[in-house]
């Protein structure tokens, strides 16, 4: 039973097809491997794909002695231990850029409709009130995109592809990252000085032990009351307390998130506040994202079992 | 009391604050202008400001004996009677292209939303079903936008700012209208092409008698069960009744709309539906917006009380 792929996070079978076709599978959907297969089977597991946002740690490797690859379907890596990976010689990889667009689009999405008060006018209109003449929610009007500043955290291919949407519609970009880019937007050296000048801050940086909780309550102070928050990175690298306090007392205007501290998300005094627009983790939730990411695992899991580099390596 | 100026439609008081600064208004807030006002005050009314889309005819003209311009707040005025105009001497000015930006960020946050999903996806998290394990309504993905294929219906202002935005999310774009511009994108000469060739429609066409019900049930067929349709510009270009058992019938995957054949809308068959987003008739509701059409109306009021031709006349 040589060559065994032990899928590690839970996935949708759907998703598992194509690789399925390929590799000989073995899926733990989401549980602790060792709790759903015996030591025998988990000897045989050369390679892991995992969702890169789960917690994955020497603990784990342990189990699988033979483990050689961790493949991330999607672009994140943050819950990989990445030191404990290359102590042991576990080369790690993950699908670069594969659902950038899809993400983009779902930032696109929550700016939006955060903006724009998307729910509450749905609501205003299934619910009879904008017919029956009740005072309209929408009564005092937003500001519109034209001529807004976006402030873009991070400038990576989700970042790129946000920022080309921005400029289409007429806003003007701003962005941090580590590096500047030769890119025609304006480049603020400090998040603080981004957060500062943005009217709507998207936060689509690399999570790690570095942007934990760095959007603050003293950051969404300087967002301001005007300021509308994006969120389709990590849940680690925003404060979700100290935000949920900010959009009960108004100390930022708005928000959209894709993604918690904690997934899946439990309904609290967060999912009560009529000012934030909250989707379960589907950024790259799209059928072309979704193809491209699998062709990404493919092409990691083929390289990996032929003796060749990832195609696509994660640098440990 | 010369130069009075009648507010005919029902406008948000904050709307008028600037043009009342400079004119001398009255107010029928949408009631007929004769059960508000006496025949007396009424001999006073020289010019009237209206919502494009509201029925204003002969009946009401008629009451407006020294009546000379009629100014649309708004870039439509299909509901002005303007044979009647003309027949008067009166002139008719609206508000060209001041709220294309706002309206076509709207038809872009209706396409992503229904695309995407975006109640059902906001409801998954906020219910709880996402932290319980309940089967996920957004379980099968979406397409994406990169590559799709967008058909605008109505390549004017609206139009082409909706183009530009759809060509930053990497869609195809194609076109119908009367006219063939120098556009880099898809031309096509009938409505029924168009349709057909599109995943995505977007109605952004100046409506009108010949546009009634133009999207009927035979075109909704042809746009297709993966088909979404998108309408920013009036009720009327869309068989509503059609449109409601299409979306029942999933004869197309989704809609969503801001403009109704009778506005307010009221809760309905349509409104029950969950493949449907619907805002309140919201596209040019951007603070920005507002001020760029009260730029129009104040520059079409003042060059009528001096005598000169409107800013922006509408072609009798």
């Amino acid at each position: 039973m040589p060559d065994q792929v032990l899928i590690f996070s839970r996935f949708p079978k759907k998703q598992m097809v194509r690789i399925g076709e390929r590799f000989d599978l073995i899926d733990a959907a989401g549980k602790r491997p060792h709790d759903v297969f015996s030591a025998e089977e988990l000897a045989n597991v050369r390679a892991m794909i995992t969702a890169g946002g789960q917690a994955l740690g020497a603990n784990v490797m342990e189990m699988l002695p033979k483990l050689g690859a961790i493949v991330c379907y999607g672009t994140g890596y943050d819950g990989v231990d990445l030191a404990a990976a290359k102590a042991r010689g576990v080369v790690v990889g993950n699908s670069p850029a594969a659902n950038a667009a899809a993400v983009a689009d779902l930032a696109m999405t929550l700016m939006l409709a955060a903006t724009r008060r998307l729910l509450a006018a749905d609501n205003y209109v299934r619910s009879g009130g904008w017919a029956g003449g009740t005072p309209s929610p929408l009564m005092s009007a937003p500001a519109g995109l034209t001529g807004a500043r976006i402030g873009i955290y991070g400038m990576g291919e989700i970042g790129r592809k946000v920022a080309a949407r921005a400029a289409a519609f007429e806003m003007e970009v701003g962005y941090h990252s580590r590096s500047r880019y030769d890119l025609p937007f304006s480049y603020h050296s400090t998040l603080s000085s981004l957060v500062e000048w943005c009217d709507i801050l998207i936060v689509a940086v690399r999570a790690g032990p570095d942007t934990q909780h760095i959007i603050d309550a003293e950051m969404l102070r300087k967002l301001g009351p005007e300021g509308t928050l994006i969120n389709i990175s990590r849940g680690s690298v925003i404060d979700q307390g100290a935000l949920t306090q900010a959009l009960r007392d108004k100390v930022i205007a708005a928000a959209g998130l894709d993604v918690y501290e904690v997934e899946p998300h439990k309904p609290d005094a967060l999912s009560e506040l009529p000012n934030v627009v909250l989707t379960p983790h589907i950024g790259g939730h799209t059928a072309k994202s979704h193809m491209a990411m699998q062709d990404c695992v493919i092409a990691n899991l083929t390289a990996f079992f032929s003796g060749r580099p990832l195609a696509h390596p994660v640098q440990l």
